[in-house]
């Protein structure tokens, strides 16, 4: 092992705990791990009568990023993100993580700093501990994130929560993701800061976990059903219909399609990306019917717009598309059609 | 992205979930997760004032093991084995794990359903629940577990609570497994079963990690500190003493060493496999002067050898091995001397 890895291999863990031990934000000051990094275990202080969430997440070099254009500290950030957004889409508080990389021998030990600032970073921002990890060599770049959350008991917002009658919402606007990776993979210049690339490319970097939205919804008992949208609503609605025993109709004049998608997509464009490009790491919920100012109410709280943009029906009627022309495009068919669409390649 | 990796990825987790769903052991009758695999996390019931504990570690084709020699159902069953003997060095009861695995397009469909069987398989007998995973395309095959326990508060066994004059302690017998890589390395035939170099082989393969000793150890307040024996005495006992700010004499005559090490290496190289090897996953751990007939009492209850291998000293004498011959050479100095060593390469 040359003496490049082993430096950054060992590096990498100590420089995770220190940059994480130093930088405790504000919401992290209300609790500690009993023990962090440096034992055979973490030890976490009983979080009394909550119940504890638990997931993983896996980025990996050629597949769910490429390291050419992805700058460390996003990456490092990117594998907390979509961590915290499972945890968002259960209605849960992040606790605690653990991580596993492996890291090329031809990796540059700046870049392994980057990837390790930028995971202590995101931890700090929101209040979560890192409190162990392993790293090593390995032929292709990946960064695991193991999260884990804590939830009061029932609270949990689960896919299969969807009823017949009930609305669809999606925060925030969508789209954006696919289009920043399409202008990554035309290896085009970066656009310049400020510009609707920019914007897109941003979105697919360094997506935002809807933490606070997914707490606030499981909380109220507004959301009935939750998922994140980490493949696109294409794949994800499905998903959560399959689990509730639904099906739903998406109108699609009422998906929400994020500016810098239609600047870099063109309109037609973004409105496809906006329904099958993935990564945007928005919340798809479903809420019961006569709910709509509610969840109205609390999108102007947060200041992240919740968009209905559909509704739940029985599973017989299937998954649909409700078309700007009025017709209804099954789900599955959506899938052909688009087939050469960015996010697909 | 390949048929072949197309079906691994997908079945993969499902046939985990559907095989550790199927599986559940006397020991996981008491708990069930109240969601496992298949939502955006996983939610474990509260295990009321109890601690957590998270650990992970990473197994990775070509430094941690090889695929060429490592039947699939060991290297699954191995990657939750790791993780288990962590908890156990903690003093704490596994309940639930996620895992993350990478594996090669070439990766036969049947060696990823061994894997799969094999982390399902340890996981029913310690009365594990798998609630998570993630797979994904990669060049080689990695498999990453994070294991979350419990312990009662203030129970957890660290490796900071060792004190000079305190014994030290191993459970099991070391060496075997060392000598088991070095005839994997060898690339001979595999030994005939019952043979010396088979349990030897067997011992790196398919280590078991002492969950009941470690637990009891904890619970009884017996083990002061306490490390699993990863990498081998050689390191692992300067990172107890590290985090005691301690010393220890280690007397080389009172090293339990395996009968197949030395079946295999014959006596002398047996007693530096039994120092110097890695992987033999037992337990070393300090206790206060004066309970060795408790220790040994323990010992006879569970069935597992305690053997005495030396004491903790002040931090100002080093860390250090006492020979068969009455000298004292430093731990540092034996790294040198050693590099041959199998376990080294």
């Amino acid at each position: 092992m040359g003496r490049l890895v082993r430096l950054t291999e060992q590096g990498f863990i100590d420089l995770v705990a220190s940059l994480s031990r130093a930088a405790r934000g504000p919401r992290g000051a209300g609790w500690r791990p009993v023990l962090g990094i440096g034992d055979d275990a973490a030890v976490l202080p009983s979080a009394g009568r909550l119940h504890t969430l638990l997931t993983t997440d896996l980025l990996t070099d050629g597949v769910h990023f490429r390291a050419a254009w992805t700058p460390g500290f996003l990456l490092g950030k990117k594998a907390l993100s979509v961590n915290l957004s499972d945890i968002a889409a259960m209605g849960g508080v992040p606790r605690a993580c653990v991580f596993s990389a492996g890291f090329p021998r031809r990796t540059r030990p700046a870049y392994a700093r980057e990837v390790a600032r930028g995971l202590a970073d995101q931890a700090r921002r929101h209040g979560l501990a890192i409190v162990g990890g392993d790293t090593c060599a390995a032929r292709s770049l990946f960064l695991n994130v193991a999260l884990l959350g804590a939830v009061e008991p029932g609270r949990e917002v689960r896919r299969s929560g969807a009823r017949a009658g009930d609305g669809l919402y999606v925060t925030g606007a969508l789209g954006a993701a696919a289009a920043g990776l399409r202008l990554l993979k035309r290896g085009a210049r970066p656009p310049g800061k400020g510009s609707a690339g920019h914007r897109a490319v941003r979105a697919h970097l360094d997506p935002e976990p809807r933490v606070t939205a997914g707490r606030l919804l499981g909380m109220t008992g507004l959301a009935a059903a939750m998922i994140d949208l980490s493949d696109g609503l294409l794949q994800d609605l499905p998903r959560l219909c399959a689990a509730s025993g639904t099906g739903a109709v998406v109108e699609e004049a009422a998906v929400p399609v994020a500016p810098a998608a239609a600047a870099v997509l063109g309109p037609g464009g973004a409105r496809r990306a906006a329904i099958v490009g993935g990564e945007d790491y928005e919340l798809l919920f479903a809420a019961r019917p006569g709910l709509e100012a509610q969840v109205a109410h609390l999108a102007r709280r947060i200041r992240l717009p919740m968009s209905r943009i559909g509704q739940i029906v029985p599973r017989r009627r299937g998954v649909h598309l409700l078309t700007r022309s009025g017709q209804y495009v099954p789900f599955a068919a959506l899938r052909g059609g688009f087939r050469h669409f960015p996010a697909d390649a």
